[in-house]
């Protein structure tokens, strides 16, 4: 591997809203970002490890995202799907024929040894993407959700049942056991890092296995550079995903502030939409700093917007030694 | 596994010649045919177990076939590859994207420790093939072919190479380990057995294999049914593939006569070319029982009316006594 440049900015992410910031942040920082991105959701389907959230940041970063879903590759085509079905197999994950190609370097290089980290940051470069692309651990952590009819693996309850059985908590199995690596470490320890940044994905599901990785939370609490996190929510919806829907299963009302809750005591700032700014002053109290901007991120500029909206955010709460 | 009627005939085959008339065969007996497959150009790639020559018979019985290329399937996409490509992967095999289900499932249920014949005939069934399609062995069995650089893998030779590389002979790795399978054993000890049918496919990498299994001569040789074989070279040429120019390098006239050497003390009688009349009488001085008929399979209904003409030689050598 090359020399990387010391990255200025982390972000972590999971999926479709985390990788929209990423890619706004890279069009500001190139080579200074580095993006932790959730492994929780990786499973293996016909004998290919998938790791959802990585696959949507690396199609995402590359520019070769699905605008209309936000995952998988634009202008894919289903003919391998087709013939799987045709063969009597498992046709409920849509696997793309293009997307198969990351699945299968993936798998191969997975068990001839090689570190998912290394094989994520190959693939990334091979692909032009300039961040640092970083799974959160190069050892194995399973999502599950805990639900009426028992603990079901993410992909079943995502894919498998639409979201559709409630949710009364979540189980990372493996966590206890799973290392940062020394990639994301390293980023984080970093003495030019200016901002962590938790994009706006899901808290619980998406972020949730980040946090909860051991000696995360110590780290980030040891860091200079102010956190700051994007609500995923805006005006009590998810802009996309479950985040919503799980919240108010949970009991809690969904909205920017209950983001808040969830992150206090890990973030310094929260950057809340224009649409929850009556929300501001509730969050100030709960002794966050808040900023409102406008989040929805419909285009390319969008995200470059947002993204300089929390570089300047993180910059601010620097100067006011707010860290 | 349902039950399936004893077979009447038994066919070996390799590759594209192989598998035209073992869809000839079919077209005539339907569920009392049993094509025993090569296995020994099995390998790996991108992590994936290909067999290239059970690809091809399975896809030719199915109607699947590309009729231009004789492998790989009708109407195939290339998009999985393009993308591998860009990835940085390897681009020299070339793997379709409907191709890929067979190989991926395949994949996944060898690694779950099913056997090969099994996989093989679930895949045959769900394509609707009314033939018995049998892997000549579960057990690993690998040919390489020995050059002046060494032995070579014979995908290396064969597609990475073009065959561009004099051949001075074959090993086939595993051969003395490897068993003929239950499956196969049966259908050549059935009482029913009316004849055995060598197709017209490589006698050195495609049926070689098959018969220098242990255990396989000798079965052969105690089976009642007469045993013909297919010339695959026509006018000193193969209608596909390196044989002739393999019997050129390895000292041997590419000829039907050749051909009836290399299956001389195995076989009853030889179908060769019209085009190779002249050789009859030399064939038959080997001792040996020839019959002559159009060969080359440019259509399905070629396919069919070569069968017939095997099926009517092997029932005429029986009435004669021949075995």
């Amino acid at each position: 591997m090359s020399a990387r440049p010391t990255p200025k900015v982390v972000a972590f992410a999971g999926g479709v809203g985390g990788a929209k910031l990423a890619d706004g942040l890279m069009q500001c920082l190139r080579k200074e970002l580095s993006v932790v991105v959730n492994t929780a959701d990786d499973f293996e389907h016909m004998g290919l490890h998938i790791s959802p959230d990585i696959d949507t940041v690396t199609y995402t970063l590359a520019g070769l995202a699905n605008p209309e879903t936000g995952w998988g590759i634009k202008g894919e085509s289903w003919n391998f799907l087709d013939q799987v079905k045709k063969l009597g197999g498992p046709g409920w994950f849509a696997l793309g024929d293009r997307d198969l190609a990351i699945h299968v370097l993936r798998s191969e290089r997975l068990r001839a040894g090689e570190s998912l980290t290394r094989i994520t940051g190959d693939i990334a470069r091979a692909l032009g993407i300039s961040a640092s692309l970083l799974p959160m651990s190069d050892d194995p952590v399973q999502t599950k959700v805990k639900t009426a009819e028992g603990l079901l693996p993410f992909q079943d309850y995502f894919v498998g049942r639409h979201c559709e059985i409630a949710v009364s908590g979540f189980v990372f199995e493996g966590i206890e056991k799973a290392r940062v690596t020394m990639q994301v470490r390293n980023a984080l320890d970093s003495g030019a890092l200016q901002a962590v940044i938790f994009c706006p994905s899901n808290p619980y599901v998406s972020l949730g296995p980040i946090l909860d990785l051991k000696g995360m939370k110590a780290q980030l609490s040891e860091t200079n550079a102010p956190i700051i996190a994007v609500s995923p929510i805006i005006g009590g919806k998810a802009v996309k995903g479950p985040a919503a829907r799980m919240m108010q299963e949970l009991g809690v009302e969904p909205s920017a502030k209950s983001v808040a809750r969830i992150y206090h005591g890990v973030v310094d700032g929260l950057v809340i939409d224009e649409e929850d700014k009556h929300l501001a002053d509730e969050i100030s109290a709960l002794g966050m700093a808040v900023h409102v901007a406008p989040t929805l991120m419909r285009s390319r500029e969008d995200r470059k917007a947002l993204a300089e909206t929390c570089l300047r955010f993180a910059d601010n709460l620097a100067k006011r030694g707010i860290k």
